[in-house]
């Protein structure tokens, strides 16, 4: 059982958020949407949900994947948050699998763990990204690093999750029923 | 102002669905996500969601679009409101825009709306569009009629509707932020 963390902050990005939580539970994996603080958690477009957990109780050494959804405020809020950097470097240094999209690459930044990292982001934020090995791409993995653009690319940034943690037989089997094109 | 009513049933999918409402209120519109019962609404990947009215509650001469989302049980669910057909039949005849994807456009067939109509849904539920002028399209446009596939083409399908309701113009300044492969 492959188990995901996917970090929630009042004004996250309802696309980016609920794509990754809709396509790694069709691949299998045990997915958990954790807020910063007490749910009903009210998204970028005015969308309210409810989180399945407190990341202040969240232990990370249980989960094979943080995803950092983007969006703002969410971006900003979960940036402030001690926990959130807390678990990026404790996972970052038990070699698990971290993801961020949109703005959220600036997150992973201010934690110092994208040296000699080659990563993207949406591109309002890439004057942030200073120091970085910026790349262009939809979706860029480098090492344990996956990162992404933009609302428009999280289907694609999801099913690359997918691929990682099961493989791309099971990549493909969940694209059949999705129909994103790759 | 235009405004949007967005249709909320247990099962529905989360993609489908927040797509729609996220792209919809960037581009400007008034969206309703309006439900068939008290919220919180639990979707088909167990993402839970505050809707922002009770669908009993609405008056459908408010809106210039109504768009029923996909997923199981989400399309049974809302088939079985008495409400939504009503909706339907009233939005149709007033010569509003109406769209459905995925499993949803066989709610519009069960109401009559769909003679001398192309469309496409899901291919899973293409059987039960008897003696319909079916399209193998991501995203048909008939008269006032839009339909669309699947998750992975909920993207597409709410960039549509932006351009009916707002022009190309609109569109594209949306999608500049959004960064959909169009």
């Amino acid at each position: 059982m492959k188990k995901v963390l996917v970090a929630l902050a009042p004004g996250f990005e309802e696309i980016e958020t609920l794509t990754v939580v809709d396509i790694l539970r069709r691949a299998g994996a045990r997915v958990v949407l954790a807020a910063t603080e007490e749910g009903p958690i009210e998204g970028s477009r005015g969308v309210s949900v409810l989180p399945d957990a407190l990341i202040d109780q969240v232990d990370d050494n249980d989960f094979d994947l943080l995803v950092l959804p983007g969006g703002q405020p969410g971006t900003t809020n979960l940036q402030k948050s001690t926990k959130v950097k807390a678990i990026i470097q404790n996972m970052y240094q038990s070699r698990k699998q971290i993801a961020a999209i949109c703005a959220a690459p600036t997150i992973l930044h201010s934690t110092g763990i994208l040296t000699n990292t080659v990563v993207t982001s949406h591109p309002s934020v890439k004057d942030q990204l200073t120091g970085i090995d910026y790349s262009e791409e939809r979706v860029v993995v480098d090492g344990n690093i996956v990162t992404s653009r933009s609302p428009g690319t999280a289907l694609e940034f999801s099913l690359k999750l997918v691929e990682i943690l099961f493989g791309r037989d099971r990549m493909n089997i969940v694209n059949q029923g999705v129909m994103a094109r790759l």
